[in-house]
């Protein structure tokens, strides 16, 4: 394509984002871009955003097949149907622009493929925090293999969550509900709050920050949602805040690990300073110590902005290489390593008790509530998930990785 | 170039961030790199890291004629020196990688031509920022025209001097001297704490950012030199921190404008909790608000990953393109903005009854020390330079800029 012509979009999907990134190419006076067609589940639906009506269909066919569209910006919430539209898109070689994390994550080998045969981009720096170029920067400019650990805080709502909890005093129910009143949180927060969202993300980071896949079932994930005013004291007693992490480390030359889990942040923590609907990301390499990057992580006009950096980038021919996944001496995949964490009960049965520590370093027993703080396997808290997934039980890792931050 | 081979680097400079990039490509099992030659003043000198004395030598034409050197890595210190021997590479067609900051900010526009002329790449993210990918990411992720202001923290060495005054308790010459004894400062450290060296940063920031070259004469450019203890008295009560800050930012539509100047800066700013020698820089947009990215600013390994990114980039054909140069409706630079300022004095002559104020709105007097806070425009700033530059004279910006960070 001309560089001097504007890129043609086709656009699925206009809800908050879509709308955003409606407006942004407004504003944007180079942006080189332009949004055709839009594909959208109801055409009569009322929207905030106003756009010619003549732009909008609901025949994806209108997109997928129409020669004049370059690109198609797919962003809607349905993983099945987002993936229908990407596969459909690539085969019929049109590049994409996606920020579906959910879908990203759980086919990313099959599209690295897909895009390998047909030669066809597919870029999704807004699938993970929304407008801070976490994935651009890991493919490129981290693009070597010293790189040691990507730790961060990659969810806004239950950051915000957390953040009214520890800096404004709210208990974590009215908290929520003022998170959910104020559309950092949706109806229903599972996926926030459960550490779904910061799963997708972080899956995402892997292949592009160490080039290694692993499915999302795989990984041990467990969110704030059980969180109580016991361990909320607990935390402000220690000078802690606890905070939902997401984290892919290296163990040692050969392998590596991950997990999404609450924990107990001290205060010379970068991440500590990451409050309400923020995100924020530590990148660890074995020469440059600690690059941290900060900002809005979700969003209409910060995602937006981030697909638009997505859009141009095309207009350039910019793909992901997936450099790492062709390395000599990948590290592999582990989860035989030992975590300390604080796992805290309130109900009648002794679940503490039953879970395999291999050392217990403290333990506290009253008529309301039980803890320990102790070592135990990762691979074995994946094991006692689903023991562990009880509302009365809320776990929470003491970072014992690199104490030296 | 086939990809699967690694580049052969002639490797101008010896010294600490040489000696930095040299072990780190021998670290890096996937960087792709070799190091094939090395040019420097005395091949006899006693070095820290020791190489194959074979790869040595003290003739420049030995790297910029030997056919099977793709890429030159430019890492010597003396600007002139620099100037010639990255021109010549590019007019022989060889690619350069530098970290010559003054060289680059003296030069740029001839550089980005001889670009074009010889379609040979020349490439500095390490020049500014060491570890943190200041540039790239500008010129690549924020590549519209809905980038705001850029500010930061760019020099490691005055920021570690003010980070043990203000954090520490010391005072300014005993900070200095400590800076010196630990390497942070050189002997001579003027281009650090005159703010040259975060001039020359913000110069190439400004290209990159806006698509706007603005010479280093024309950019008005305060240090920390005259700083005393009744200024850091005054920042105290005021429970801020004085910070050498380089700017840039837009002000209109049409309009942007730039400065280095020392800084109160509150507690809420990112860049208030940028400490010791580390760099933060905070880019401002219409969309996604601010980013912050912080890192080592300097240092041999920080540095040296940085110059790798760089080599490993031209692995992939990387090159600037200097896409906002060619922007329609670049903003133009201009001083004729009013700024808030701090002047105290300290001397006999009236400095600060000799400058236009456009108004004055506190006025200290006692028989140590005299300070005004008043508005005065930049463009007065860089006309009374001369007497602004008395060893009795400290100046310091009041943000008035976007109080609503």
């Amino acid at each position: 394509m001309n560089q001097k012509d504007n890129i043609r979009i086709g656009l699925f999907g206009f809800g908050t984002v879509g709308q955003g990134i409606y407006s942004v190419i407004g504003r944007a006076r180079n942006a080189h871009a332009e949004i055709k067609r839009i594909c959208v589940r109801d055409v009569c639906k009322p929207r905030k955003v106003a756009c010619d009506p003549g732009l909008l269909t609901d025949k994806a066919s209108d997109l997928l097949d129409d020669p004049e569209i370059d690109l198609i910006v797919e962003l809607i919430d349905d993983a099945d149907a987002s993936y229908q539209i990407v596969t459909s898109a690539l085969r019929r070689g049109k590049p994409v622009v996606s920020g579906n994390k959910a879908m990203i994550a759980a086919h990313l080998p099959e599209l690295i493929e897909l895009q390998r045969e047909t030669g066809t981009a597919l870029l999704y720096d807004a699938s993970s925090c929304g407008s801070i170029p976490v994935i651009r920067n890991l493919e490129e400019y981290y693009d070597n293999d010293l790189l040691l650990e990507v730790k961060g805080i990659l969810n806004g709502s239950s950051n915000y969550i957390l953040s009214q909890v520890f800096d404004h005093g709210r208990d974590y129910d009215s908290a929520l509900a003022r998170a959910q009143e104020l559309g950092f949180a949706e109806s229903d927060p599972s996926r926030d709050i459960d550490g779904i969202d910061s799963l997708f993300k972080l899956i995402i980071i892997t292949v592009h920050a160490l080039g290694v896949y692993v499915a999302p079932s795989e990984i041990f994930t467990y969110g704030i949602r059980t969180i109580k005013d016991c361990d909320i004291r607990y935390a402000r007693e220690k000078r802690v805040k606890i905070k939902l992490v997401a984290q892919v480390v290296k163990v040692s030359e050969s392998e590596f690990t991950m997990f999404v889990m609450p924990e107990f942040v001290v205060k010379s923590r970068y991440i500590y300073s990451v409050d309400d609907e923020y995100n924020g990301v530590v990148i660890r390499g074995e020469c440059y110590d600690r690059q941290f990057m900060f900002g809005k992580g979700a969003g209409s006009l910060p995602t937006a902005s981030s697909i638009l950096s997505d859009v141009t980038a095309r207009h350039y021919g910019y793909r992901y290489e997936y450099k790492k996944m062709g390395y000599a001496g990948r590290p592999a995949y582990t989860t035989d390593i030992l975590l300390r964490v604080y796992l805290r009960s309130t109900g009648s049965q002794d679940i503490i008790g039953s879970l395999p520590f291999e050392k217990i370093h403290e333990r506290y027993t009253s008529a309301s509530c039980n803890y320990v703080i102790g070592d135990i396997r990762l691979s074995e808290l994946i094991r006692h998930r689903r023991a562990l997934s009880s509302p009365d039980i809320f776990l929470c890792n003491i970072s014992r990785f690199f104490e030296e931050e």
